[in-house]
This record gives C-alpha cells, sequence and structure tokens, in this order.
C-alpha cells in the first residue's frame, strides 16, 4: 500500500514512523499542505497513492478530502469538531461514491477509537450511563482560548478528569511585560470556554519547559444488560497524543484500501469499520490470535 | 426482526430478557434443544425467522448452526472453545454462502467483546503485550474437571485473577460421605486442569450456597504507537456472565440481519463485525451520539 502525508506537524511526524513501522506500507510522500494546490492535484505522482492521510489542521480536511475523493484516491483524516462529523461525512460520502473512493473520517482517539470502544459498551449493556473523562492532557481548544486573552505571550491549559465527564481546566501562562496577572486571570476565568468548569490560573516563567504530548482517557460505562442492571465497564489510557493518532489514521489508511478492494465506496467514521481491517495479516493468523 | 432462541438454560434465560428489552426486535420462540430434530428443522413456522440464537451447550453448535444456515436462517453463538473458532467459521462459512444465510460465531465476551477490544488495541498500538486476565468467576471448565474428580459430590473452581495472563484457582468442593480430603485434594492437584497453575483446594458444607454468576476481566495492553514506546490501555468489566453474554448474543443477531439484507452471506466472528451494526438506531442518530 502506498500512503502519503498531507500535512507535516506533529500528527504527520508520527504518522510517518507509523508507517515505516507497517510491514504491509509504502511511504510514497510527504506534503506540506500549502503544496496541495499547484504540486499535490495536478502532480501526476499521486494517481499511484492508495491512501493519502489528511493531517492539516481540521477545518481543512473537507477541503483535500473532497479534492482527492472526486479523484478516486482515498483519504483518511482526524477531523474533531464533534458537532460537525455527521455534516462531513454527509459531504464525502457521494463523492466517494461517484469516485469509487473511501474516506475514513474522524480517525484519532477522540472521536475515533474511544467512538468504538463507547459503541460496543452500547451493545453490551445497551441502557445506562457512560461517562468519558479526559486527560491528564493538553486541551488545544482551550490552550488557544487561553493564548488569546490580551497579555498572555504563551498558555498551556490543561485538562484534568475529575470523573461523570466533568473536567478541570489548569491554565499556565506566561504573561508579557508589565502585565497584571490578576487582570489577566480575571478574564480567563470570564472568558466562555472556562467559565463552566473550575478553573485555575497560574502564572510560570516558561511554557516551553512544560511541554509534553501525554494524555489519557478514563471511560466508564455503568449499564443493563437485558434486565440485569449494575454491569460495569473501564476503558483507560494513558498515551503520547500524536503518536496514537498518526498510528490510528495509519491502522484506518490499511482499512480504506481493503474497503476500496470489496467496492464499499463510501465515507466512514471508526464505529463503521471492521476491527478485523484495521490490522495487517489475514483472516485467519487474526481470528487465531485475536478471537 | 423476528428471533427465537434454541436451548434454554442461563444464557437462553438471558437472551430472552434482552430480546424482550430491545427496541427492534420480537421474540418468536423457545425451544428446548431436545426439540430441534423433529420440531424445529420440519416446523414450517421457523421459516419466518430472522435469526436464532443457538445457546446450547458449545459442543452441539456447530450441527444447529449448520442445519439453519442451509435453510437460510441466521444464528448467532457463542461458541467458546478458542483453539476450534477458526475450523467452526471454517466449516460454516461456504454454507452461509450457498444458502444466503449470515453466522456469527462465538459471540460472548471472550469470545467476543473482548476479541474487538484485543483487535482495537492491537490497532492503535501494534507491538507490545495483552494480557488477558479473567476473574474473580466461576470456570466451567475447571468446574467440571473438579466435579469429575472421584469422592467429590459438586464442585465450584473460582479463577483469580494474578496478572499478566497468570491465574489462581480457588476449589471450593463438597466430599461425598466418609471421603478423605487429603486424598481428594491430592487427585485435584495433580489433575492435568490444576497441575499448571496455583491451586488451593477447600472443602465446604454447600456449594449451592456459593453461587455466583458474577465474572470480570481486566484486559491490559502496554504497546508502541509508530515508534512510541509505553502506550498503555486496559480494559475492566466486573459483570453478570450470562446476563452480558445473552445481551452480546441479541446485539449480534442485529449485525445478522443487517449483512443478510446488505448480501454479506459469511460465517463471521465479531472482530469481522461493524460495531454500529450491533445498535438499534440510524447511522446518523449513531454517528452523532457516539462518534
Amino acid at each position: 500500500m502506498k500512503i502519503a502525508i498531507l500535512g507535516y506537524g506533529n500528527i504527520g511526524r508520527a504518522a510517518e514512523e507509523a508507517i515505516k513501522a507497517a510491514p504491509d506500507m509504502e511511504l510514497a510522500g510527504i506534503y506540506h499542505h500549502n503544496e496541495i494546490n499547484d504540486q499535490m492535484v495536478n502532480d501526476q505522482m499521486v494517481n499511484d497513492l492508495d491512501v493519502v492521510l489528511i493531517c492539516t489542521p481540521t477545518r481543512e480536511v473537507q477541503k483535500f478530502a473532497t479534492v482527492l475523493a472526486a479523484r478516486g484516491i482515498c483519504t483518511v483524516d482526524s477531523f474533531d469538531i464533534h458537532g460537525q462529523i455527521w455534516s462531513l461525512r454527509s459531504a464525502l460520502d457521494p463523492v466517494c461514491q461517484t469516485n469509487k473512493a473511501v474516506s475514513i473520517i474522524s480517525a484519532g482517539w477522540d472521536p475515533g477509537s474511544d467512538s468504538m470502544v463507547r459503541a460496543l459498551l452500547m451493545a453490551m449493556a445497551p441502557k445506562g450511563l457512560t461517562y468519558t473523562n479526559f486527560g491528564p492532557g493538553r486541551s488545544m481548544g482551550h490552550t488557544v482560548a487561553a493564548k488569546a486573552i490580551k497579555g498572555v505571550k504563551n498558555a498551556l491549559s490543561m485538562t484534568i478528569p475529575l470523573g461523570t465527564g466533568i473536567h478541570r481546566r489548569m491554565v499556565y501562562i506566561e504573561l508579557e511585560e508589565g502585565v497584571d496577572f490578576k487582570a489577566v486571570e480575571a478574564a480567563i476565568l470570564a472568558d466562555d470556554y472556562f467559565a463552566h468548569d473550575e478553573t485555575h490560573v497560574i502564572p510560570v516563567e516558561s511554557i516551553d519547559a512544560l511541554n509534553n504530548v501525554a494524555h489519557g482517557v478514563n471511560l466508564v460505562r455503568n449499564g443493563v444488560s437485558g434486565e440485569t442492571h449494575n454491569q460495569r465497564f473501564e476503558f483507560n489510557m494513558a498515551i503520547n497524543n500524536p503518536a496514537l493518532t498518526g498510528q490510528v489514521m495509519v491502522s484506518c489508511a490499511r482499512a480504506a484500501v481493503r474497503m476500496k478492494k470489496r467496492g464499499e465506496y463510501s465515507a466512514k467514521t471508526m464505529i463503521e469499520l471492521r476491527p478485523i481491517d484495521l490490522l495487517p495479516g489475514t483472516t485467519e493468523e487474526l481470528v487465531k490470535a485475536l478471537v
């Protein structure tokens, strides 16, 4: 399988490592995302590609996925705006069907592998509550919101899980020279990103010194199987965030190639994929090893 | 969907409850498994069935699944002899393809939902070790082995997880009158079922007083995503065993009906199923709720 990477930030670099570690894949190219219009779309080379991993900022995913699917090239992205996933899938699905491509969208860990776990737990205990608790780890959205506050030179917002889907925000900030900490703290606490959660603002000398791409999840369900209550399930992980996202995208690229071979032209989320399609090896090998 | 139950022990009863709790299913009949030859195969009524859940002892699964698939009726079973799953799948698959049926095999929690988790974790961190730790809960195989020892009136063998896939066996026994405990204990410890694990034999007045269908799993993977080591994952559950098995079978019945509608005639294990197919509702509803 010939896999290319579009966008070469943290996720793109992690995807590169995962492709190189895969026994059945070849890295066919790395495209910086400003090259898409002139180079990628017109270059004859890309006609040979099996899959392009779209590792650009999430808001640019739809544009690139549409262009590639229209040329019959499969894509995988880790689009992560939960409220817009169905809309992305609806836009890409007909393009894939018409042009014989497969697009696997929102393929990361949440949305992504966590979504598969949530679906499986729902099938095991259809009634009940699932809580997805995130962290400890950096929230990109909250970090960007804190950086946008006047007087903040650099920021890091950590998400701390408090259980039942409630989170604490630990906001570390580097102040611009001469700025009053109390005023900046008040502005952060009043911001809509932070106003609804327990938030602590902490001044630090260097955000760079705190840099860490670790993240985690504690996903809990207590539910009912048939008429039997108190069926308890828990999924935990403590991971390097871009490494896991890149790996999940690469595993989904394998699924895209197999689905295309079977003529399953469509845009799909991870809960619509067969787990076996994510893995190298034959059906016999995988059933014997994993079932 | 019209679902029938073949075999009415613990699992059959749990499956009945799960069918009745499902918004999209109708219980179309319960067959005791000694009725299969005269009643089930010849009775015209069963031509209306969408799926038969095979809740018989595991060694009778293949016989019944083959007869039903040959008539184009979908089946779900929870066949649990890990070393023979591929052989069962290989035998049923051509029967399903020829007669336009879908058979979902080994649909319980292990094999079953645990298999899906193992496959997903392998996709998230392809290199590394997964340990499946079972219990605390009753082991059917070990209980039967203990009951077969001379002088044992009744027995219960509990599996206790010690981590890294190592288990302790706590064997509770009710002795026949006048039997020497030490001799029975020695015979149990020498039995091949127990000789390789840490085993404790404990005489009790009443096995019935210890009866409990609780079980558990602690499934752990520490692996490598791309080139990043120490990616840590854990799946835990503490459940009522027959209730979960019955529920998983019923959720898989839904998948069987959908796969048959799409013409995917085949025998499949759970790692070959799409999680979304296990759940009631439309694709749009499920993607919006779970992804």
